[in-house]
């Protein structure tokens, strides 16, 4: 792309109304899938959250971190269980997940989005309790669901000017560490903070009016007819619980939640700063 | 210029590190020239200023006005004479020039930049006695020299997060107005702001080695130099004061100091956003 | 006058009561008529308003400025028409209004303020968008009613300590100007600020119960009662719009709303700062 | 005195300049003699020091108490001694005189303050431990001298917008009370404070060069001069002490130090607030 | 009792939860009897106070001061009456209460304080008129009811770090002293400061179930159950004011209140920072 | 230990000189050793830290993590050699040591400190780009030199409230992690702050004059001295580098340095709340 300073200026002048639309607000990303395992997709997201958070927004990283988990455990040598698709976690395991999730992926997140010039913390949910949680079921052992968000950890984080780059590992009175699904986790982040927006990154276009057409795009949609799409069976697998955590936030009061292709570079971007609408918005 | 929503965000992502150069800092504009006439340009001009502005720039407004107060004096029938190019003003004329800068010229910014969605107010010389003057002469009237800057008229309103207009009409304690030579008073206002930087927009590409050769740009030129050009006779005519205005403001501390073509639509963000220098800068 | 100093004391010690009621309160003053026409009463007015500003009051200035519009119009030949007592303002009309009015009587208005003392910053309904508005007529051209007051213009300039005076011209999205009544403006402008006291200078007594009677003079009047004096006549001509702005303040919640006369020196100090109420007081 | 209000109001803006001069300024007043003793004066002292704080000084006003001291000593049969005209306190003694001060005298002139709209806080040298003293010799008992002025109570009244009241009675850290003379430490009070001015209420017109004759005040005399009068004699017995406080605050960098007569009414007014100067001033 | 510093430092850590649960939050201590008296355990008080205050908590300390008083009264000759248990309050005697308790007690307290390393500043009723009162009846002369609290005066010395010493002498508009029940306006402070603990300092173990048997101590109470004990004659003579104070409290929103024994060294800090509760707590 | 609550309240209050010492002070601790791998040592130290936090002390943990580091990589298997008892990293251990540091460690204490009622937040020398690092030397690998400490993370947690947990990984601009010395790390840390008190948790008793005597400790030593014990190898071993690092952050302004046992409970607590100094101070 041979393009003149001033058609770059040019492009520059038209992502002004987008700016001042998120300018100040608080903006949720779900960062998983794709985005997260290609390094050259991974690099240009942390670009695109330290140009984010450089014109006004405030962005907060949300990350899970399935595969290197896995990677982590086979390493030494650890056997874990599924049950319906859960990892029974049981407390090394959790022990595990926490020190990938926190010590690696967690701080070469923040590692990188110091290096573009950003300012960012990471947390987890044990920094000022942030995710307080509980067991779903004695079978799953430390598979947490979230029966509280302290936000004011985020809050002081995002005053000071930092991007909370956050964990999703839980907590509760007595130091146990949870592992929590990251869509549950961000919903419910965005939710507590009163976000203007959740963007969930995914490994899909967005949500298709006919599943095996990777064409058929659904632009928009109300909670009410996501609803009915999972009742009906149009949405399947994993995307019923990630469709359900953004119905969750829509109806939690968080003004514009979206589901965009990850794969695509700069996805997070084209969402919020063109006219171009690239994934699925709830409304 | 069809470009994918992928291109332009990464055209945006390029700007990364020039939006976190000026994150924060004082950007003093001498607006003038062509893109004061010709309405496409101060469109653009407009609408830079509102972008720099939201994403994170102090942005302050300097402007004159000579042609629309040339067209006033006509209208009311009002003969001036010149000295030394320096229109001799009298009273009346006084009257006037602050009547058309202040009252169309800078309120008819004010109102573009408010409909682009910046916030803006307008002031001049009298408003906190911003700009305190003297007359150079008795024989010129009111035409004044700049005894006094009382910037925080001006930290005021950039503190309350407003792009400030500036009218440069001057004040002194006896109620009298006086015209003020914009690219005097947009040096003096940027050293008494330590402002980063300050840019001059002229209807040349800059400064050239050859002047009978618009190619022969001079990028970057010492305040040494720069005094020997005008010495040598180099530079001449219009330019001299304006290079004169841009040496004083390196001196006084200003890090940044450019001129550019204010022909070419964006040249300020070009200038800051991009990484082609397009006028010369003063160092 | 001849006092000593100690009964000039007592003077100031007897304003005590006064002082103390209006401290840190808003205070609108409309301001025209003989009073700024007047250059004696004119330079008295400045100085009541800077005393006022600097014994606590937070004033808002509001001005309107018949007279010299029409001279401008008359100077370059401009002829306007009017329907019903209001003038027709096509767009080079209100370009002129903007122009008298912003550049012209504005800034004079905040130079003379400087001058004793005070501090000022001269703002319209362009700046920060202060004054939305839209036509009343297409007949009537650019002469609008008030849509919108954007009250934190004027409550970011007191907040860092300046008199706001206001031009009262007004803006819409598409960059017009419009001419607004100073009248209904001042009011409009203190209903929204939740002022404690509109006071509204004028070339007459105040409300008369003889309008043949000058002495006969109307203290104090309920809203119901003013409202009254319109219907049956008593109130008539360029009372009656004045009247009915008083009463809308006072229905939108101004404390205090007076009409008081301008030709008298300081009577907005008399009216404000000692026992005597000299005009009329709307309950 | 039969004005109009209109020559009320022009007495009001006459003292503009004074009120533009001392605004936001630390103004220290060492309270005592008639003013003190004197019903009709003492309402005047107070109602003037509201005025003044309601106006925008900041006011700071220190007191004795000899009179009534000598009355409580005298009404429960304690005999005292008195050494170089020092009265010699023994730890009853110091007793009775805080308890007089802080307790009687101090609290009814905050009452007083209070009554007419001040907003006024009476403490002590112990109160956040303000006046640190030790025992000048042991035979005058607990007659102190100042070792330290803490002034940071003072300031955290001021600025809660508190006039603060101020008994003269020192403390140690081993809780012991000591009597301290008023214009000594009022005279400290404003070093430490850097005032703007220190005003000393006095039963006399202010320095004399003739002390036999009233009409031969010095109205502004050099702390040269000052000290230079005392050596020669011509300052004589209870003067001395307090022009040598007035000498020191000077030196100290108090801007303007005065010693006024107290037995006119409103001297503090009319010397702040007119342009006469009717005390003496020390420069 | 030889403790080594590790069993020291023990006991501070099982203090945390304690501390914890105070953290920022107002305790207004009523102080009186035997506590007051007794030198070795006034000592111990101000120590606990200053501690509290150290560790974080809002201490306001409300004092009476019925002996000292009386001995004043009796030194200088002064008969009072009391009828119904109430002192017949004249001027002069009203003069006298103010002295002692504002000029001696007040101030003796602080200065105590102070030497323990605190931050104290002796306030009563004048002080921006914290408390405002009215005659019970014209027999008992200058005995007040409060009729308003200005709480501001203590949330702006709280709000700078200092603990308020509080003399229960109360104002009105008159400049008039009254003496205002201590126990009363600690209740009505605690009330107005929306206080976390009301802790009132009594010569008794707290609330008896059996009157005769010191050892029948009630550590808790509601509200319903007091008011029921005083009807049934079962509290008698003056607890039964106390505990009607205590009612208030509770009933007006303060979350503890405490009737604790003065007499044991430390007891507000075992009420306030161990598991034990040794007096009676309201709720 | 059976006390009566009077005896603990005694205790707390023998607390309150050393609570007032260090309120509103930035005390940094090297936490390490067997405070940091016996398990009931490690809740002693983490509610000392809370308390110390809940009662005013700015405290900031930093903290290591040799044997866990070491078990890490031993269970996935990574052998790793040592040159001058320094573990030569790779990248690979670098990400191990990271990992379990930031991931394992630092979370853990976060969550001990938020379980006894504190408020903490676990970062890294990547979060903030905390501490930048540069390899020591290209034989050891990622072995890190501190070249920069950026205060302003620590500084923006403590404002908040948080006790900042710091894990020694250090950052460049190349995204590398490197193992930083945690004894160099505080020191640097402590340093930077400005903090009025660094406390070194070791296994020994502190400075010995006798290396062979544990009763011979050394309880203030000057920083010459201590320079001279270490040229005379009276010093030897691993508390060489720990004894340099007291002496270079008293050389950089730290006022209180100490080396304390970490293996007695509560070692932290007497040091700062009890009149015994239970280590070594440097001076």
């Amino acid at each position: 792309m041979t393009l003149s300073n001033a058609q770059r200026a040019h492009i520059l002048v038209e992502a002004l109304p987008y700016i001042q639309k998120y300018n100040n607000k608080i903006v949720v990303v779900k960062y998983g899938g794709a985005a997260m395992t290609e390094e050259h997709l991974k690099k240009d997201v942390m670009r695109d959250i330290v140009l984010m958070s450089s014109i006004g927004m405030k962005v907060v990283l949300v990350h899970g971190g399935g595969p290197e988990i896995t990677g982590m455990l086979n390493k030494i040598g650890k056997k874990t269980e599924f049950v319906n698709g859960l990892r029974v976690t049981d407390r090394e395991t959790a022990d595990i997940v926490q020190m990938v999730l926190c010590g690696r992926i967690n701080k070469n997140l923040v590692s990188m989005l110091q290096s573009y010039g950003g300012k960012a913390i990471g947390i987890c949910g044990h920094d000022g309790s942030l995710i307080k949680a509980r067991k779903i079921s004695e079978q799953l052992g430390f598979v947490g669901e979230i029966t509280d968000i302290n936000k004011s950890v985020i809050e002081d984080l995002l005053e000071k000017g930092y991007i909370p780059v956050i964990s999703t590992v839980g907590c509760d009175d007595d130091m146990n560490t949870y592992n929590i699904n990251a869509d549950t986790a961000s919903s419910a982040i965005a939710s507590a903070l009163n976000a203007e927006c959740l963007i969930s990154m995914t490994d899909t276009p967005g949500l298709l009016s006919d599943k095996n057409d990777q064409k058929s795009l659904i632009s928009k949609i109300s909670v009410s007819d996501a609803s009915r799409l999972i009742r009906e069976g149009a949405i399947e697998g994993g995307m019923i619980p990630k469709v359900q955590c953004c119905i969750e936030a829509v109806r939690r009061g968080v003004k514009r939640v979206f589901i965009i292709d990850g794969r695509i570079p700069h996805s997070i971007l084209i969402e919020t700063l063109t006219d171009e609408g690239i994934g699925t918005m709830f409304a």
